[in-house]
Formats: structure tokens, C-alpha cells, sequence
């Protein structure tokens, strides 16, 4: 078998069966449409992931319908049971090869009501994202999906702008709870080569021994998020994710078909993902726009979120990139 | 001074004062539309080099007459010491610290009779550009530009697609030349992250004890032109090449702004790219077509010419990516 060696010479050829890939079009792209998809994309993007071997499908969040009121915000945004075997139906995992997830932010779902256990579910992991000072209510969070039988990742956002000392505070909790995975998450787009290595080695060194997995999300503000991804699997990441196309909010994120055509894992299959990409993700991007544009670029390396330049690309002066320049160097 | 050094905690906030930057914006956008562009754009590029702290600017090509006939193609494809004057004047590069270059291709230049010494002309560098074969006319190349006293730099094309054993035999005889670089160029834009890493090696260890700089000219074809050129300057690659908004043939290339706002040494002021994107490149993008789309991608990571993708996107089946994709499989 062609598996990576260590002592490979030529390591971009083999590959690690163990690394899985995510798709999370649906739900990182819906964070610019408030999750307003059709069934059929939804269906489109799932048949798309099931033929090209992906490993798990994020097909939305379990937010709380009080912050995002059903209407104003797709069944997306919530991923109701009756909504995902609306669109999914009888989903086999087993049989697909896929795995269905969701992710549950601290601060904004009703995690103690609105996750039903696991067997009763199309969904097989629930995803948690957190800033670092909702560290409590994530680990409780993990406790309980992975209690009702789900696989649990610890998704800390915004590592780019934490301390060290708040990294392994996090670290040292995470460990501790059930997670399959800790996610290296890039939300600002600002990591250079150098800074996803020491976070890499952060994260291995707190959480040696558990057994637990590292993954990566990055976003793409400075053209950055397959390198940083390609990176972080070189060094040993074996959970990556991507969108189809890169769509996601400001600058999007990993495409996931540049993502399989650096892969060697034979299962993988292209094909399906630039189909879907031709006949569902183009058209949408008629309407709606993302990827690294000079605005990103400019809040990436910045370290910003990339709120201002998402309003700038809203407003009238949106392709004043100097007038954006000069309004975030002289706000810094 | 906050100066890279081996222990560095995080160097990804110092900087080597060493480390150059060309760019090559007018000489490798230039091939999209035979470089006929207007004196004030390449003054406005020329200016923006000035005001940016950019280290040198490669300004065309010294290419032949009879194989790119004037007026079929523009003065920059041959870079005549008329036009070069006519546009940047009495050119001081010990008052602005920018110095000109021109690139010559093996092949493709009658570079016996027009390069003329370099104390008659504004250009102080000489890039002899060169496809493996070509290895023993890209040396009489250096060496007669040298003589002619410019600094040289040996850019050996299409490095992808050569065998370990063809590499070492041009890194052996360039070793011998004046050349001060010898320049990594991913032509193809297919280089992965570990490729760039021992590609650099072994033009190092080749390289060692002659005091030759290493190089790196990427290509954006799967989004790495930016990070394959931060990897090499992590390396230890003191000149890099790149262009303004990544303008360039097919994929485009590594952003100058983007690889500005990566670099910590404050002689380097970003504004004046962002300027001269918006009011010169960003007008010639409504026309013109580069970047990193899709096709682009394929091509990329089957190490192939972007040639066929160029082509398609020319074509009325441009934006059926499926088609495209299903011809690059079939004819591999």
C-alpha cells in the first residue's frame, strides 16, 4: 500500500488512510445566505460528497431558534430532525461512507433541548465551536452530545488572537472530555506557515495520550487556507476541512477540490465535486460574493475579523481599496 | 534590530534585511496581452516599485525582434533603451533602491547583439530564463551579460517536470557562472509545500560555498503561489519574485501584496500597491483574465502547461469546468 512512511522521499505521492475529510459547504457557506438553500442544493451538495468519498458532511448548525428565527434563518441554521430526513432520508453511513454533522456554538444553541441522542439522528457528530471564554459551557456541551452517542469535536475559534496561556487553559480542558478531535480554527484567515506549526505542536504536546485527533480549518483571506491546510496535514493533522468552491462568509475557506487533488487516498473521487460545483456552486455566486479580495487580504494580515470588510464590499465604495486601506491602518 | 535570527520564538514578526523583492508585474502580466501597454501604466508600476521599497523591477523582456515582431507586440517585450528612457527617465537606483531588470530567454533573444553594457542603460540585471535543454546557451547567456556588467540570475523554467539528475547537472554548471541567483520557477504552478522544500535544498547543497542567492518564482494555479513563496523565504530564499494583484499568464502569480504585507522589514509600505492595483490593474482585470480559476487548478496538479486551460477559457465551453475536467483525464 502506498501509505506515507515516515521515510518516504516523495510524500506528496502516498497517503495517511486514517485522514478524513469534511465537507462544511452548507454550513460555512450558509453563515452569507442565513442558511436560505434549497433542498435540492442541500441534496446536491450531499450526493456530491457521497460519490467523491468524503468522509463527513457538515450540513448546518443546531443553533437556537430564538436567536435565529426560523424564516428569517433556513432549517440550516437548525438542522431539525425533520428537515435533514427531509433531504437525506433513510441516511446510511455505513453504507455511504459518510458522516453527517452539525456544529453547536456556545452562546447561541439550546444544546440541552435541541440535540436528540444520536440513534434517533441522521447526525453522527456534533461539532462544537467556541470562543476561548466559553470554555465551560463547551466542554458541557461535549459531555452531553457525546453522552447521547454522538462523536464530538472542540472547535476553538479565533485562535490567532488568544494568548498562549488562554490556548492551554483550553487545551488542558479539552483534553480531559470525550472529543475525537480538536480543531485548529483559522477564523480570521491570519495564520502564516510558522503559526500553524507551533499551534500544531501546542496542540499535539497538551493532548498526547488521549488519543484525541487535530484538525484544521482555515479560512481564506490571504490565499492561504489549502496551504495552511496541505501544512497542517504534513505535520500530522488527520481531520481537515472544506468547502466546494471555498464557499463560506468574506474570503471563504479550503476549496475542497483543490483539497482532493493534493490527496492520494484512491477513494477520493473529483469528478463529483466539480460537478456540483459547476451546476449548484457557480450560479450561486452570481449573486452572492466571497473569496480572498483585497479587503480580506487586508483584515487577514491584520489579524481583524473580517466584519469591516464584509460591510465594505456591502456599501457603495466597495471598490475603493485604497479608502479601505487607509480607514483599517488608521483605526489599528 | 527585530532581525531574523535561528532561535527567533516567532519569526513571523522579524525580517532579514537580505531578503529582496522583484517585480516582475509588466514582464509576466505582459504575456496576456503581448505586452502592449501604455507608457503611463508601466510608469504608474515603475512609481509604485519606488514608493512600495520594492528591490528591483523586472520591466519586460530583452526578447528577439524577428521572433516577437514591434507593433505585434509591445516595446516591453524587448525593453529597447529608447523606451526604457522614454518612461523612467535618468533612472538613479542608487537614489530610489530600486534597480531595473529584464529577463532574456534562451532560445527566444538575440542577446549577442541587444544587450547593450549596462553603464549605457537603466536596467542593472539581467534574468536569463531557460528550459533545461537550453542549459549550455543560458550559460554563454549569463556570461555575456555578466561581462557586459550586469548582475545576472539563472532561472531555470518548468523545474516540475525534470528529473533529479537533469536538475543537478544545470545546478552544477550554473554553479560556475556569475549568476548571483539561481531562481526556483514553478512555470506549471504545481508544486506542493514539500516539493518547494527539497527542490531548495538541493539548489542549496549544489550551491554551496559560490555565494548564490536562491529564488523562487511561483504561479497561482492552485492558490500556493503566495504560501510556496513564504515557505521558500522561511527556507532561506532571499529573492522573491512577485507581481501587483498577481497579474500574470493563466493563474497569475505570487501577490506583491500580499508577500508585502507578509514582509516585517519597514522599508516596505504597501500603500502605494494597493493604490496602483485599483486605479491600473484592476481596470486592465475587466478585460484581461487571470487568476486561479478552476481550470487553472486541474491543470496545477497534473503538473501540466496551463496552455489547454488557457485555451478553454478562450472558448465557448469556458465555464463547462466539467468538460474541461473530463478532457485533462482523458488525455493524461
Amino acid at each position: 500500500m502506498p501509505e506515507t512512511k515516515p521515510d518516504d522521499k516523495a510524500p506528496w505521492i502516498t497517503y495517511r488512510p486514517e485522514l478524513k475529510v469534511l465537507d462544511c459547504t452548507v454550513r460555512d457557506g450558509g453563515l452569507v445566505n442565513s442558511h436560505q438553500f434549497s433542498d435540492e442544493f442541500v441534496r446536491a451538495v450531499y450526493d456530491a460528497c457521497v460519490k467523491a468519498g468524503i468522509d463527513y458532511m457538515e450540513i448546518g448548525y443546531k443553533n437556537s431558534k430564538k436567536t435565529f428565527p426560523a424564516g428569517k434563518f433556513g432549517p440550516w441554521r437548525h438542522c431539525d430532525e425533520a428537515d435533514l430526513k427531509r433531504v437525506v432520508g433513510d441516511h446510511d453511513a455505513e453504507r455511504t461512507g459518510l458522516k453527517l454533522a452539525a456544529m453547536a456554538d456556545a452562546g447561541k444553541s439550546d444544546w440541552q433541548t435541541d440535540i436528540v441522542p444520536a440513534a434517533d439522528s441522521p447526525l453522527s457528530m456534533i461539532r462544537v465551536a467556541f470562543y476561548a471564554h466559553q470554555l465551560s459551557e463547551a466542554v458541557a456541551m461535549i459531555r452531553h452530545a457525546a453522552e447521547l452517542g454522538y462523536e464530538t469535536t472542540a472547535n476553538l475559534m479565533s485562535v490567532s488572537t488568544l494568548a498562549d496561556d488562554e490556548i492551554d487553559t483550553v487545551l488542558a480542558a479539552v483534553a480531559e472530555t470525550p472529543a475525537s478531535t480538536m480543531v485548529i480554527v483559522d477564523s480570521f484567515g491570519h495564520l502564516y506557515r510558522e503559526q500553524v506549526d507551533k499551534l500544531y505542536r501546542t496542540y499535539t504536546q497538551a493532548l498526547e495520550g488521549t488519543g484525541k485527533e487535530i484538525g484544521i480549518h482555515a479560512h481564506n483571506n490571504m490565499q492561504l487556507a489549502f496551504a495552511n491546510t496541505i501544512e497542517a496535514i504534513i505535520l500530522g493533522c488527520n481531520r481537515v476541512d472544506a468547502t466546494m468552491f471555498g464557499f463560506g462568509r468574506g474570503a471563504g475557506n479550503c476549496h475542497t477540490e483543490l483539497l482532493l487533488g493534493f490527496l492520494r487516498n484512491p477513494k477520493f473521487d473529483l469528478r463529483p465535486i466539480i460537478d456540483v460545483i459547476q451546476h449548484h456552486i457557480v450560479p450561486l455566486r452570481r449573486d452572492i460574493e466571497w473569496g480572498p479580495l483585497l479587503p480580506y487580504n487586508l483584515t487577514g494580515a491584520l489579524n481583524q475579523h473580517p466584519r469591516a470588510a464584509i460591510e465594505w464590499r456591502e456599501g457603495e465604495q466597495r471598490d475603493d481599496f485604497l479608502a479601505f486601506y487607509d480607514k483599517v491602518v488608521a483605526e489599528i
